[in-house]
């Protein structure tokens, strides 16, 4: 029998990716990235540093783009290799990234009128614009539904999709009238490939849909109408045109239409299956099960976990999701997460360009950072420039470094920040356990995962645990194509797919009891800091500095 | 009659000064700067971060070479100047900077066999080695002698003369052998001029004894031998060694040596002052009286002011000391003062280089910096890289940056540092007001308040108050120059002396309302962190985080 393939198409912040993967073995045989044309890199910033937007034409561009290229690899990598062995198509993307659209499901922007309108441009994830109003969600969330938020952490976030749309309709209404609704980029992404793109056509993911839009079976999907009235009877009238169900990724959307044939090359009517977020689908690429916490590490990190839908599981404060089906159907998908990590060191390296733009790098300044032992430099750093998603789900917090004395150098600062990611990541991995679910092994991935060593090094010797380091160097990518190959008929399963398309590296950073027993003296310390700066129970005294200065900078940027 | 000069010699951290001024109104006619050739800038730094000394040999040669060159200078400048005009010399040290000299008085340094040895050499201000020593005497006389802290804000720092001299004798037990006493920087410049070096012909000043050495006329000079053996039995040694009593600096040591008058071209025999610090005498230059609060900005700031001997003063918590006469005969002299300013500054110029080695410099920072408006950036810091010198009195804080997001710019990081030396500042005014000291007018001076009207401009904002500058660029030699001039016999005091050569620039800067209204609202949330880290009765919660951070890194580092 011939090889069969599929596609995983991996949307991310900055670019998107094509990976053409071996069903029988999940061997990646071509993988192709485009950098967005839009923004920098893809995100179109603001005078308002909340704002974070990326043009959907972009990812119509970056999936022809890269599909078309990928294929042309294959060909290249396997000899005989032809487009129509692929047999299915997965779709992952970041999120929550709310599009909005028209009558027909196409996005505002597409339109003259709207083409350079950040309010009609895809919101995305870490666009922060919404602040005000995830505070208001959350207000009247935990007056009249608190179960809405019980499953999301306890808090709504702003990075979440109504927050995002309830801003729009507040601060942009032209934009909000001429939405006939909003969908979100995992969502927008299957259907226009599919040409179910019609909101009466469109299918939804339960992943989009439970983790940042309150969805849940439960109670009947969405929040109901008459919450989101009393929020704004504009997002009252929207209620009607979501869908009134959210599916798992083992289910497809629909086919490849003629015209996405041409534009890629590949077989009209392959299916595609339903769209889900980057880390859900990293975690099925990275082999998640019960036991296993995959962090999905780059810009800002994931931290997936499954627990079997029949299990006893109780909310666990803090944490930004707990959602049926979400990762893998028939197990609850739980998502915590740190809203910067990779993108504390790019700050560092980006913004400050210590050490001059030569000497700074991220490999000079981790050269340095690998020659001190833990502690050595007196510093201890708060990872939260970007707030903190778990388990505080608090976007308005900022960083903090202390300890700095009229020595203090690039690569010590550079070490503290990594440092200050590991001490947050052993928080969740500490919240995950408190409420009994048990951390038996952890993988990572992404790209400082397969990148720097020393990365992974102090993150064992901060936990005290194994780091495991998934085998794919792009598993959100692989976790679409599992997808692609489940809804392409090639398993009955995810786990059938997971089993035989997912693995580990051989290098496992193990735990050096020295350094461990340093940082086991540390992390007291770094919990200090991060109660009282973190909560308002501890004291009080200095829970609101972080806030109040970010009052003070709105009100005098005004 | 003949114009008539005084030579002001003032050794700073990294170089020597000669200034030759017009007795009859200040005038100054002839600069030269000589940079110390040892170590880093004249610093010798070692493993140790607290470590800094320097070589007196440098102090010999820069007395020379800046003399010589400022006579010659004077000659093209001045029609008609002969050196023969130069009636005094007055001199201005950094301190305390204790120097270890053998029966003779000359520096152990001096001996070949100590030529390399850092524990035989100066050791500078901010030398912090002696940290468990200072605890020491700190604990010793807080039990017994509580009188000898009361002067001195209750703690005996670890920049201390017997602080430094007492971790000589535990660490280097060889060089404190083989010195017979330990002269003060200050009292050894003047008695090198004038050949009293030898320990019974010294004459010290009051300035040093008094500040850093617990010497005090109503307890009978410096402690008593029985709590110095204490300490250590050694210590109640040199006790005897030590001199009677100490005097102000209206008062001349002895007359230039032939040697002297034959390397500088001076005319020998003219007198030469009892030698005060830098801070002391530039308080002195800028033309401190009551009511005046004199800031000299420069890599530390001192914040001198003085009241009248027969007027009612408490002792002070927290300042770093009440002596009399020692910046003006016949007044208390107050000193606090801040442990880096400037150098906070060249610390993230020069070792983190933001923006690189060129983009990175104060010039630019300062432009970025000033774009900003109060409370843009969204960023508090503390200003204790180096420690805390008044009000905490405690060498071992450390600095904090708080409200760090992921597009936090160097010049939004620099004008937080400046702005946390301005609420350091702030601080410090606040508590000579406390204790009934009250603050009429501030002048500045020192090269931070020549070169950076920002930093000047966010002083005055920050404070509500306007800041005045001194009018000559290098006011501790000049008043050593005033020192000069009435030991020359050209005035009959001080204040005569000040009254003719010292004034002010004709800018002033006026605190602007809004900007001081936004820093009114900041500066308590500085005083949050500032209690929270600096003081132990405030909650306890987070006062030991950065002393245990040190202490572990102390340990790891061993």
């Amino acid at each position: 029998m011939k090889a069969r393939y599929t596609i995983g198409l991996d949307f991310g912040t900055n670019s998107v990716r094509t990976l053409i993967v071996d069903v029988a073995n999940g061997r990646e045989v071509a993988t192709a990235v485009w950098t967005y044309e839009h923004g920098e890199q893809g995100v179109i910033l603001g005078r308002d540093p909340n704002l974070a937007r990326q043009h959907p034409a972009d990812y119509a561009k970056g999936a022809e783009v890269t599909i078309r290229q990928a294929l042309r690899d294959a060909a290249r990598n396997v000899k005989g290799f032809k487009a129509d062995q692929v047999i299915g198509i997965g779709v992952d993307t970041t999120g929550s990234t709310p599009i909005p659209v028209d009558k027909n499901g196409r996005p505002l922007a597409f339109q003259k009128a709207f083409s350079n309108n950040p309010a009609a441009m895809a919101w995305l994830w870490k666009d922060h614009t919404g602040v005000a109003e995830a505070a208001e969600i959350t207000a009247l969330a935990r007056e009249k539904r608190p179960h809405y938020l019980a499953k999301c952490g306890g808090t709504y976030s702003s990075e979440w999709f109504f927050s995002k749309i309830l801003h729009c309709a507040r601060t942009a209404p032209k934009v909000f009238e001429a939405a006939y609704t909003w969908v979100e980029c995992a969502d927008w992404v299957p259907a226009m490939l599919t040409g179910t793109e019609a909101p009466d056509r469109l299918t939804v993911g339960v992943c989009a849909a439970g983790h940042k839009a309150m969805y849940n079976d439960d109670w009947g999907g969405y929040p109901d109408a008459e919450f989101l009235s009393e929020l704004d009877p504009r997002l009252g009238k929207l209620r009607e045109r979501l869908a009134a169900k959210a599916f798992t990724i083992n289910k497809a959307v629909g086919g490849l239409t003629d015209e996405w044939a041409k534009r890629t090359g590949l077989v009209p009517g392959i299916p595609v299956a339903v769209g889900a977020f980057d880390a859900h689908l990293g975690a099925v690429g990275s082999g998640i099960r019960p036991g296993t916490l995959v962090k999905i590490i780059g810009t800002s990190t994931c931290d997936m976990m499954v627990v079997p839908l029949e299990d006893k599981l109780a909310d666990i404060p803090g944490l930004c999701g707990i959602v049926p089906g979400s990762i893998l159907p028939g197990y609850y998908g739980l998502e915590a997460g740190q809203s910067a990590v990779g993108d504390i060191f790019n700050w560092f390296v980006n913004y400050l360009q210590p050490g001059g733009k030569k000497a700074g790098s991220h490999e000079t300044l981790t050269a340095e950072a690998a020659r001190l032992k833990p502690g050595e430099s007196g510093l201890l750093a708060l990872d939260w420039n970007n707030g903190n998603r778990t388990i505080l789900v608090d976007q308005r917090l900022t960083g903090l470094l202390l300890g700095q004395t009229l020595y203090t150098t690039p690569g010590e600062i550079y070490r503290a920040l990594i440092e200050a990611t590991a001490f947050g990541a052993l928080t969740i991995i500490n919240r995950f356990e408190e409420y009994g679910v048990k951390v038996e092994q952890i993988v990572n991935c992404g790209g400082i995962a397969e990148k720097n060593p020393l990365v992974m090094q102090i993150y064992a010797d901060v936990t005290g645990r194994p780091m495991k380091v998934s085998r794919s160097a792009q598993t959100c990518a692989l976790g679409a194509a599992i997808a692609g190959a489940v809804v392409g008929g090639a398993y009955p399963s995810c786990e059938a797919a997971q089993a035989k398309m997912t693995g580990l590296k051989p290098r496992v950073y193990k735990p050096n009891p020295g350094a461990h027993q340093v940082y086991a003296e540390l992390y007291p310390l770094y919990r200090k800091l991060h109660d009282a700066f973190g909560t308002p129970a501890w004291q009080g005294n200095l829970y609101d500095v972080m806030k109040k200065l970010l009052d003070i900078r709105a009100r005098v940027r005004k």
